[in-house]
């Protein structure tokens, strides 16, 4: 508490002026769609660049020779199987190429796969036929949900069918009273969130992603994303699941129990697995109710420090109602800056910058307690604008540089920005960062989900480069692991991080992954060639 | 909204003269102590009783003769290993029977084993190499806490040797910024929680049992409690475990993390199975601050419909700091009355009577949003009293009757009190039901976690009785099968509901849950005979 009285003299100390914070009032959408659209700008900016294909950014990876490869025949089976014309895409017994190839590379362009068939069946039933199918016939597959992913998880890295869940889009069912929502895997968050609005529901997950991204993968990856300081894990949030194993066994354990203690929680497995070892097709998930108002605050500090004072004044003061703690530092809002050309929220320059949002059911005593906390801590409040954007757009311009790695970490509060500076003086003086085209770092920026002690490392790249890679991997994991963070906080492994399962997962773990693994794909036909 | 409007009306037309609540402020130590002291008051009061063998009550459990029988020899082993006179109570060398009694028979005394060693291991290392030994040896094992469980998962049934985490007793370590803390299995939760109290946090779980209970024990049964509704199940609090397998592997997947998704996430597999595939020895949470402000309000309603609108506009209006919305009929009310001599905290009868808790951070806010809420439902405030005695004190009153079936449930919210009714009619018709002592059944009471459709329904006998049972089940199981409910809430299966699982769960999830338990205690030593 006295850490809390000297952050507030500190910070009135050390800021002048005083920074300018806008509160947003009830929204009933939120501004994060706009982040969600960069998917596509970026496809558009750089459609002209050639995507790598991963089986020659990995080398060592080699095509399992198990596999049967595919022939006119299966394509026949799942074409009889599935009926509509749209539910598959033939690459086998024709050029489908163009209609493939959104399918088989990821939106940061950094992998493409050799796929040649995409499945998209509609309900689970046909989804357990096929992957019987595939089983019996050793036919790998990649389940895919929206492709939004960051660690190319859902791509094809060789010639695996890849089984996309965008026609398996129904909302089964929602209760008002408990409010338990039940929904197929393809359905896309934003218009899970869009039902449950109208329901005064909210989803209990929200990622810039969110227009494109489905339930279903957010599931199987165990998304975090901007709220989960609020809400909690999906490993707490959803009740059941319903998903087919790699033999074709649908796995029913769809609940809408808030608590069902009979036995083991299988569906635990599915949450985070990244469809290794089954395909997920329904989600039951607990839905809060949506909050009567919501307040956002942006606001500059002069140091980390002061950052994390700020955070536990926040956690003190705001409580129950603050939904959000988010850290931007001063590179990334200023690289926002210029590829908008908006004028940042708030005057002066700062190494920091932080974004609040509450939530709660009574805007007076919402409001009254995030004056409070700013008085505190800074200033004035001033007219509401898209704060958030600031916040979520980062990504998208971080796309319009070239490329960027991208580090998603778990490190402990205390030491979570000195990752940014010490990559930054690495990189550095290895003579890769500078102002001209001749450097291939452009930038090294920081930002992420303080109230989750999650950090995002985003090296932005003229081009993909090997020599930066290096020297980026594996120092960044042994930088990770020596705190006993996490090298991914949320966005899993995928093919990224195959290799560096072990700086935060120990042999016994690894050794117990895959004994589950070869108990249900003994056949390794599930998404094969990621993490394990 | 207009449900909540009718509500308030209603309620005010039906009720004279109000009913008063008591707001109790900023609680340091929560009453639900009392309850905790039930065990021993009623182990007292019935210490005459003889408790029946299990082994007798369910004749067709047969003792696996696969297990090998206890010698001196093993004894030794373990006497050895264990070092400390106190690790190790040995009934097979001596006649200690007094002693081990305690770990024998549960606090309801109704279920009763035969074991004649316990063994109290101090560390990990310990548990492991006791494991290893009976998993080579082929000796059973029940893996028991503080006993406080109510369906005898903690109970051996013949001969399996107990494994008490009593003497596992450290907190670890707790970190301030983040909240979460890592302590021993064996801490007794109100231990735990008077540790986080004195730092300003509070452990995210909270039970009548909390003065007795391990918190191993309850991620184990995935204990769930008073506090679900605002902090969540253990799936999504708990952020590592320390385990150990049957065949002494420990699985160290004790992360401090709240977001780490590098793969399967297994230690899920450990919350609420039961100690059936292994042993839990160390636990870390995420403990959230402790509210600044407690208000707790009671009063009474004239129906069940009435509850439910109560309870819709308590999510509604006091939303983010309702902390617990509990349901007890007048039945189990009088009960508490008579046996404590208390006078009841409202004037009048009511069918139903609720307690309602907020937990906040400004005193200010919390009481004028409960304030408006009790003004819509129903009233004045008036002055503090231990206001939860009267939900927690239900199940000490209903053990000074003798005994009690106890089902703990979940039901759809509308259908939730039906079960009550249903039952009381049932038994009432069978002619079990009566004031004098020739009937067995006492009274059939029903109360429960309304904000988590969780009903506790118990028949208070005077006697245990066959054919009282009988009429209650398979009847109750079928009566929630056929409403998609759960048979067992929270708290688990253990061996008073071994044969009833597919009420809950289909034929394909016992299939999956068995192949797990073949996978991980292939020789079955770990808690047998229960419901797996």
């Amino acid at each position: 508490m006295s850490g809390a009285r000297n952050l507030s003299a500190a910070l009135r100390r050390a800021r002048a002026p005083r920074p300018r914070i806008a509160l947003r009032p009830t929204c009933t959408q939120t501004p994060l769609a706009i982040a969600a659209r960069s998917f596509t700008v970026s496809s558009t900016v750089r459609a002209d660049r050639e995507i790598k294909f991963t089986s020659d950014a990995y080398p060592n990876v080699k095509r399992n020779p198990n596999f049967a490869e595919l022939t006119p025949e299966h394509v026949t089976y799942f074409k009889e199987l599935l009926g509509s014309q749209s539910a598959v895409i033939d690459g086998v017994s024709t050029d489908a190429s163009d209609d493939i190839e959104p399918f088989n590379s990821d939106w940061m362009r950094k992998y493409r796969g050799h796929t040649r068939l995409v499945l998209k069946p509609q309900t689970t039933e046909e989804v357990s036929k096929v992957l019987k199918y595939c089983n019996e016939n050793k036919l790998a597959v990649v389940p895919q949900g929206g492709n939004t992913g960051l660690v190319g998880g859902s791509i094809p890295v060789f010639d695996e069918i890849v089984v996309n869940t965008s026609r398996m889009n129904n909302i089964r069912s929602f209760d008002q009273a408990s409010g338990v929502l039940v929904a197929d895997a393809g359905v896309i968050l934003e218009v899970a969130d869009q039902y449950l609005a109208e329901r005064d529901h909210l989803f209990p997950l929200d990622l810039g992603a969110k227009g494109s991204c489905h339930i279903g993968g957010n599931v199987s990856t165990n998304a975090g994303g901007l709220r989960l300081l609020r809400y909690g894990s999906l490993h707490g949030s959803v009740l059941g699941l319903e998903a087919v194993l790699p033999d074709g066994t649908i796995v029913d354990a769809l609940s809408t129990l808030r608590k069902n203690n009979t036995g083991y929680d299988l569906k635990q497995l599915f949450i985070g697995s990244e469809g290794t070892i089954g395909l997920i097709t329904g989600v039951s998930i607990q839905c809060p109710p949506r909050p009567k108002a919501v307040n956002v605050a942006y606001f500059g500090l002069e140091s980390f420090e002061q950052v994390q004072r700020a955070y536990l004044e926040a956690k003190g003061q705001l409580s129950e109602i603050l939904s959000a703690f988010e850290l931007m530092d001063g590179r990334s809002q200023r690289l926002v800056q210029d590829s908008t050309g908006n004028k940042q929220p708030i005057e002066g320059e700062y190494p920091f910058y932080c974004l609040i949002e509450t939530s709660g059911s009574n805007a007076e005593h919402d409001m009254a307690k995030l004056e409070t906390f700013l008085e505190n801590v800074m200033g004035e409040a001033l007219s509401p604008t898209a704060l958030w954007r600031w916040r979520e757009g980062i990504t998208e311009s971080l796309s319009h540089l070239g490329g960027t790695y991208k580090y998603d970490v778990s490190i402990p509060l205390s030491e979570l920005y000195q990752l940014v500076e010490d990559c930054k003086q690495r990189l550095t003086e290895k003579g890769f960062v500078g102002d001209d085209d001749s450097f291939p770092v452009r930038a090294v920026v920081g930002y992420g989900h303080m109230g989750d002690s999650n950090l995002h490392l985003n090296v932005a790249v003229r081009r993909y480069d090997k020599e930066v890679e290096k020297a980026i991997e594996p120092w960044v994991y042994e930088w990770i692991q020596k705190r006993q963070g996490s090298i991914s906080a949320e966005h899993g492994l995928g093919i990224a991080k195959r290799e560096y399962i072990g700086y935060s997962q120990n042999e016994t773990m690894v050794k117990l992954m895959k004994q589950l693994k070869n108990l249900y794909d003994p056949n390794g036909i599930m998404n094969p060639y990621k993490y394990i």
